[in-house]
């Protein structure tokens, strides 16, 4: 058996992994199978590139091919897609340039990321119709955008990615409709707080709600130019799950701390596993960039026979949308309720800078909580304060304190940033205030 | 003995103290001396009043002394100052109008805040110098702006005052000239953060490091039509400590977790306390608004019979320079080695949003920590991205978190907001690689 390290999938997990077992073991063979053309893509950062706030979809990318070959000396392989894993043989078959190929390995990272959902959209020509998962994609979309092509834009779905992408049509100058099957916006916030933002929305784009894409392709008004699937992504875990690695949640790999899968010598990592929810002391399927890039370097550090682990994440995330920030960490009151937890949510609105500083602006926030006082989560919408705001909620999370806590945190005050009760303090009182007190 | 709270001071501390005792007990009689013409005054905002930035004095102000007397039904007695405690026949001596009162109390909160210091400057007409303590010091100063009588102003001290000055009359086109005793800007930085600071502020003014100001003045080129000493502030706790109360850091206040002082039935909060200090685990003079607010809410909770408590300060603090946001909580590494703590330091510059989004700035972050990784403190300096990333610090602060818990905070991403590192998951990294390994 070669003394081999294996990454299937050349994203953001992936390379971290790579470049993790790299400095760990500097002699061992490192291979990435890496199925676009692009290594070490941001795709949180198309939205803006197809903006045109990007120029060049080469900036979206962390490092060159060539700096990851020569300098950290992987053999990265662009355009080469794993199609089967064999865990008894260890050995992974991939093609690339119509060939098929068999590789052995020590160990393997599986890495490959989350697919789209997609459907066949009647009277859509397949080339009109776009997924967001690939620079490939991202290139062909700008393309098309700086020729001008583009005057009539339809984007189906209104999550994180559906609502990114409205805005940088919009920015492009297209006519942009957004039509979501649900009756609101962004699902995994609680229906008031997504009520901040579905008006917002409307005050840029065409936004149809509780609306099937193909009743609305039907309607004489709206002829796009090209559609934009973004009704939201599941785990491509099949290569590992049909050699028979354990699922979870949404059908992501399961993994310990040390990202090992439940196959021999196959840890895992990215946006094709259900990672550790520490609220919900569970694994939960929480797609997002940074718990890659932490979890990838985990996998590699480990299966090159180092020393680390995975601490879990707490479900935070933050979306600009329009000139909103929008951000969440830990459950909203809807999933905590859906966890069996006896939660209840308060409700605020602050301000983001002293009430007599120019250029103040409201901040919503929604604490979730449980009746005696331990902290679920946060929501917060403003046009200012609420993007980092949440990670003050989000370390309160990862160590299970409670709204009394967070209303005593020594949080900073000058007039420019917050009022001399920072937002969060003003919810956390009004938490404590909405708590059931023991007698 | 009359069932009446005296509260001395009416400033931030002293108007939580008195709300907060009406909300617990709403026939108590409840009277407030305040020695200025103004309750509830933000301190935090003269620099914005005289910048222009805020147009009203009155702006300042919480709400207005007759909300106070109307609404929340406090007896708040203006232009009215405490001479003397008598904590053995619970009396309190004021003067107002010239005249001596006397007033009994069943409780008394001390809440007279800090003072400036003050020396005499030779050549210099008394009523050229101001300090920045009051609203109508603020509003002297302002009228002179208005007048356009401010053509060269004097700073003296290079504190967060100072530079807070600077910044407000260099706004209004004064040419100003900040000299400072010590050779450094913000003496509670340490010191390569407050040369980044130093930096920066001499691209705006003049300013003098390691300068007397008598000496400064002695040169003909500076003949400032106004001073403004902004050279430390300490304590005004000489009413209680002359009556017996314990006093402790810098000659301020010791109190418990109640806010009582030594004397009975004696409470105290804001600038003339040392609160408790939860990473030094001892008190501390740390004179700031949001532990003002707080431990005046507790104090006047406790005094009226119900039950609170204060949970300390880690001492956070923001101050806008410029252009610059300025951050920081927990120790310094000087505060920290002055303490016996077995301290170091870790540097990292990261960036403010992802780099390839528009605007990104630098982000200038300093991690305090013992050599086994115990957190003690952070210093932020940057255009964006400091005032508030600060905060999480300070809530790894409240708990004793390592810096392997800062890295692994799920920390929010979006190429706006931060890189998919967020510059404190970059900075623990950086620490963790900076500790004593334990063998």
């Amino acid at each position: 058996m070669p003394n081999r390290l294996v990454v299937v999938g050349g994203g953001a997990a992936g390379m971290s992994a790579a470049s993790a077992a790299r400095r760990v073991d500097p002699g061992l063979e490192i291979v990435v199978l890496e199925s676009s053309g692009y290594a070490a893509y941001g795709l949180c950062g198309i939205p803006y590139y197809l903006a045109g706030l990007v120029e060049r979809a080469e900036d979206l990318v962390a490092y060159p091919a060539t700096y990851f070959r020569e300098h950290r000396r992987l053999d990265l392989r662009l355009r080469a897609t794993a199609v089967e894993l064999d865990p008894d043989r260890r050995t992974v078959q991939y093609t690339q340039d119509g060939r098929t190929h068999r590789l052995g390995y020590s160990a393997l990272i599986v890495t490959t990321g989350g697919v789209p959902t997609v459907f066949p959209l009647p009277g859509v020509p397949a080339d009109r119709v776009f997924t967001i998962r690939t620079l490939e994609d991202a290139i062909s979309l700008r393309s098309l955008l700086d020729a001008g092509r583009v005057g009539r834009a339809l984007i189906v779905g209104a999550g994180y990615i559906g609502l990114e992408m409205a805005e940088s049509f919009a920015a492009r100058g297209c006519a942009v409709t957004v039509v979501e099957m649900l009756d609101r916006v962004l699902a995994n916030f609680d229906a008031p707080v997504a009520e901040l933002v579905e008006k917002h929305v409307r005050e840029h784009v065409d936004l149809r709600l509780g609306t099937d894409v193909k009743k609305a392709l039907a309607e004489p008004d709206l002829a796009p130019d090209i559609v934009v699937l973004s009704a939201g992504v599941r785990p491509a875990a099949t290569i590992a799950a049909t050699a028979g690695a354990e699922t979870g949640p949404g059908g992501a790999l399961l993994v310990d701390d040390r990202m090992r899968t439940s196959l021999p010598d196959v840890w895992a990592a990215g946006d094709c596993v259900a990672a550790y929810h520490r609220v919900l002391d569970a694994p939960a399927f929480v797609p997002l960039g940074p718990a890659a890039n932490k979890a990838g370097r985990v996998a590699g550090t480990v299966a090159a026979g180092g020393d680390a682990s995975f601490a879990g994440i707490v479900g935070t995330a933050v979306i600009k949308v329009f000139e909103l920030e929008v951000a969440r960490t830990g459950l909203t009151l809807a999933e905590a309720q859906a966890a069996g937890l006896d939660a209840r949510a308060t409700d605020v609105v602050s301000r983001s800078r002293a009430k007599y500083y120019p250029g103040v602006e409201p901040v919503h926030v929604r604490l979730v909580h449980e009746a005696h006082g331990r902290l679920l989560g946060a929501q917060l919408v403003a046009r200012e304060g609420a993007a980092k705001r949440v990670d003050v909620v989000a370390a309160a999370l990862y160590s299970g304190m409670g709204v009394a806590d967070l209303h005593s945190f020594d949080l900073s005050y000058a007039p420019p940033y917050s009022p001399v009760y920072d937002p969060l303090t003003v919810a956390a009182q009004a938490a404590i205030a909405n708590l059931e007190v023991a007698r």
